[in-house]
C-alpha cells in the first residue's frame, strides 16, 4: 500500500460521561458521571484507531491543541507525535537528554491518548494484534484484581439512572459480600480494597474479614495517601501479622515519606503517587521508597512508554502491577495488549472495569472471566467503536455539568463539613 | 497476507573473516582477520532477513544451538526469540523480574544478534524502512566519530592481501596524519583516540597535537581500562585542561574504579567494558560512575534494547553514545537505523568501518558523508547479501584459522614479552 493513504486525516476528541457508583476514597465520593474522552485518528484509506484518555478541561484542551498539528502525520511515527505534543503541551523545552519533570505528567498523558490510536491504526495496518507489534505475548493473558470500595447506596442527587445493585458497603461483612460478588462474577484471584476512607484500624479489620473469606487471595490495600507516616508505623504490624499484605499501595503521600515507611514495612510498597513521571525514578531509586510501580499508560506516555517503564523495572528489581481509573473498553484492550508483553508484570493490575455499567465498543463490555482478560484478537486494538453508544455517552456529558472531577465537593453533599486534606489519619 | 507465509523457515548463520588492519589496543593488536557472523533468517514466502553479530567460537555455538527453536517462529514475536535464546544460553534461570546479571551478555548478544534479523523482516513486510518500525527518526542521520588508532605498518605474517595504505602511526604526527585522511574522506566531526598502547603522557600528547590541527573538534580518549585510578589521577590535569576532552572512556577497568575517577574527573566518563547489561546499571547509578553510556545492540540485546537503554539513560541523565566492534555494512545499518530514533543520541557513535576494506552486502560499502549517515531508505536494514562476497568471506573464515579473537597472541609475534594485563600504566 502506499504511505500516503495511511496519511492522518482526521482527529477526533470526543468527551463522554458515563454513569459511576457512589464509590468512596480519600478524597471524597465518586460522582454520578465519570469523564472520559474518547479519540478517534482516521487515515485517508478510512481506518480509525482509537484511543481513551481523560474528560477533564486541562487534558481536552491540551488533546485539542495538540489535534491540528496530526493532520499528514504517518501513524508510525510515533517520535513525530510527541513533538507535536511537546510543542503544544507545556512543561520545560525538550532536551532530549532527559525526560523534563515540570509539565511530564499532561505531556505524557497527550502523548498516551493518541499514542494507542496510532498503535491501533499500525496493528490494522498490519493486519495484526496489536500485542503483536508489541514483541509478541509472554503470557495468553492478564490477570486483574477484585478492586473493593466502600461505598454509599445511592448518590446524594440520584441521576436516575438504573439502580446501583451493589448497595452500601462500609462494614467488613458488607465488604465481604462485595468481593464475593466480585469473585463471583469474575473469577478474580487477588482483592484490593481502596482505603483511607475509615480510621486504618477499621479498614484493616476489613482486610482481616477478607483474608478470613478468602485465605490465599493475595491482598492490598491503598489509602491514597491518606496516613502520615506515624499511623502507618502504628498499624503496621497489623498489616505485616500473617503475611497479610501482598503490597502495600500509597499508605503516605509524598516520596521522601514512602522512603521513610519503606525503612519500616516488611511487605512492599507500590504507587501510583509519588512515582508518576520517568523524571521521578531517579529519587525513588535513591529513597527505596517504592518496590512495585503500578504503571497506567494514560500518564506514562502511552504503551511503548509502558514498556520502557517496565524495562526500568526488571533493570531495578522494581515489581510492575497497573493502576487504574474509571473506562471503558478501549483502555481495558490497550491494558491488555501492553500486559501480555510484559515479563515482570508478576501483579494481578487494578481495574474499576466492573463499576462501569456503560460501554463504548461494539459488542458491549470486554468479558473478564477467571479473572483474566485476554486482548482481542482482531487487528490493532481490537475493538470498535458503538457509535450510537458514543453519541449517547457525549450527550451526558454535554448534560451533566460536570468539567473536572470533584469527590470532595461530591462528598460535601452528603458530609458538609468534608475535610479531603491528607493525610486524614 | 496469511500468518503462514512470513513464518521463518530456514535460519543460516555464516561466519565470516575479513581483512582487518594492524590496529593497537590496550590488548595487543588486531589480527590480520578479524571474524563475524552473518545471519539470514528466511520466511516461507521467500523474505531474508538479515543479522550480524560475532565470529567467536563461543557464539557460534550459542547461536547454532538456537538456531532450531526458530523455525516457524513469526517475526514480530520478539518475545518468542528471547524465550528460545534463554532456553539455551546459560545464566541464571530468567524470572521474568529482573535482568539476571550472570550470562546475560552471552543471551543479549544471541539476542541481538536474532532481533535484528526479525526486524528485517518485518520491515519487509510491512514495506517500510526499519526506523519507521523504531518509532521514527528525530534526526535525518547519524554522526560518526573519527575511530583513530595507533597502528603498525603492516601485519607480522602478512597475508598477501592489498597493501595497507594508512601506514605506520606511533607519533602525534602520524595520528594528525591519520585523522586528516580520516575527516578529508569521511567528513567526521569529531575524533576519538584509542588509547592505552603508549605512555598516558604521550597518548595525551597526541591529543594535544589532534586537538592543534582541528581546533572544535570534540576529542576523546579510550584506554580500554589500561591505567589505573593513580595514573588517571596523575594526568587529569593533562586531561582536563582548556576541556580537552568530550568524555573519556573506560581509563579503568572496574565500575568500582570508575566511581573513583568520577570524584575527581570533571569530564563524563563513558564506557562500554563496565556497565555491559541492565544488571550493571544500578550499581552505575549508585556510584555515578558513568555519565555516557556506549551502547552496542549486539551486547545489550538488539535494537529495541538499545531504546530502552536509551529510555534509562534519559530517566537518569545518562548520555548515550554507541560502541563499536570491526563490522561490516549490516551492522552498520542496524546501529544508523536506531540511531536516528534516539532522542538522547547527542554523541557522534564510534565506528570501526573506514578500517575494513571487505564488504558482504550488495552494493559495496555504505558511504558516510560530512560524518553521517542516514538509514538505507529500502525496507527493513534496506542492505541486502552479496553472495559472493558472503562466500568469499566464508572461505576467509575456514582458510584464515582463527577462530577466537587474540590480540595478545597477535603481538607476541612483534613483541615476544607482551603481557597483556591491565591496568599496564
Amino acid at each position: 500500500m502506499s504511505l500516503s493513504s495511511t496519511r492522518v486525516v482526521d482527529v477526533r476528541v470526543t468527551p463522554i460521561a458515563f454513569r459511576d457508583p457512589p464509590l468512596l476514597n480519600v478524597a471524597g465520593v465518586h460522582e454520578p458521571w465519570a469523564l472520559r474522552s474518547i479519540i478517534e485518528i482516521e487515515t485517508a484509506d478510512g481506518r480509525v484507531g482509537l484511543g481513551e484518555s481523560y474528560g477533564d478541561e486541562e487534558t481536552l484542551s491540551n488533546l485539542g491543541k495538540i489535534k491540528p498539528l496530526l493532520l499528514g502525520l504517518d501513524p508510525f511515527d510515533l517520535n513525530a507525535l510527541t513533538r507535536a505534543v511537546y510543542s503544544q503541551v507545556g512543561g520545560e523545552p525538550d532536551t532530549g537528554a532527559t525526560f523534563p519533570p515540570a509539565g511530564d505528567k499532561a505531556r505524557a498523558s497527550a502523548v498516551g491518548a493518541f499514542e494507542v490510536a496510532f498503535l491501533d491504526l499500525q496493528g490494522q495496518i498490519l493486519d495484526r494484534p496489536l500485542y503483536q507489534l508489541l514483541g509478541g505475548a509472554v503470557r495468553p493473558h492478564v490477570a486483574y484484581s477484585a478492586y473493593l470500595f466502600y461505598k454509599f447506596a445511592k448518590h446524594k442527587d440520584d441521576p436516575g439512572y438504573p439502580t446501583d445493585t451493589w448497595g452500601e458497603v462500609l462494614t467488613p461483612e458488607q465488604l465481604v459480600g462485595q468481593a464475593r460478588r466480585m469473585i463471583d462474577t469474575y473469577g478474580f484471584g487477588s482483592i484490593k480494597l481502596k482505603a483511607g476512607v475509615f480510621a486504618p484500624e477499621e479498614e484493616i479489620a476489613g482486610l482481616r474479614a477478607l483474608r478470613d473469606a478468602f485465605p490465599g487471595y493475595p491482598l492490598r490495600i491503598d489509602p491514597n495517601g491518606g496516613w502520615s507516616v506515624e499511623t502507618t508505623r502504628r498499624v503496621m504490624p497489623l498489616l505485616a501479622a500473617d503475611g497479610l499484605l501482598e503490597y502495600l499501595e500509597d499508605p503516605v503521600s509524598t516520596l521522601e515519606e514512602m522512603g521513610e515507611v519503606a525503612k519500616f514495612a516488611p511487605m512492599p510498597l507500590a504507587t501510583n503517587m509519588v512515582t508518576i513521571a520517568f523524571g521521578h525514578i531517579p529519587k525513588t531509586i535513591q529513597l527505596n521508597a517504592v518496590q512495585v510501580i503500578l504503571s497506567d499508560h494514560h500518564y506514562w506516555g502511552g504503551l511503548k512508554a509502558t514498556q520502557q517503564l517496565a524495562a526500568i523495572g526488571r533493570t531495578f528489581g522494581l515489581g510492575i502491577s497497573m493502576h487504574s481509573n474509571s473506562h471503558m473498553g478501549i483502555s481495558l484492550a490497550a491494558m491488555t495488549h501492553v500486559g501480555v508483553t510484559l515479563p515482570n508484570l508478576t501483579y494481578a493490575c487494578d481495574t474499576h472495569y466492573p463499576w462501569q455499567e456503560d460501554e463504548v465498543i461494539t459488542g458491549g463490555k470486554l468479558t473478564i472471566k477467571d479473572g483474566v482478560l485476554a486482548p482481542p484478537t482482531g487487528p490493532g486494538l481490537g475493538v470498535t467503536l458503538d457509535r450510537a453508544a458514543l453519541a449517547q455517552l457525549h450527550q451526558n456529558f454535554l448534560d451533566c455539568g460536570i468539567r473536572k472531577r470533584d469527590d470532595a465537593k461530591e462528598m460535601r453533599k452528603h458530609r458538609p463539613d468534608f475535610d479531603p486534606q491528607r493525610p486524614r489519619f
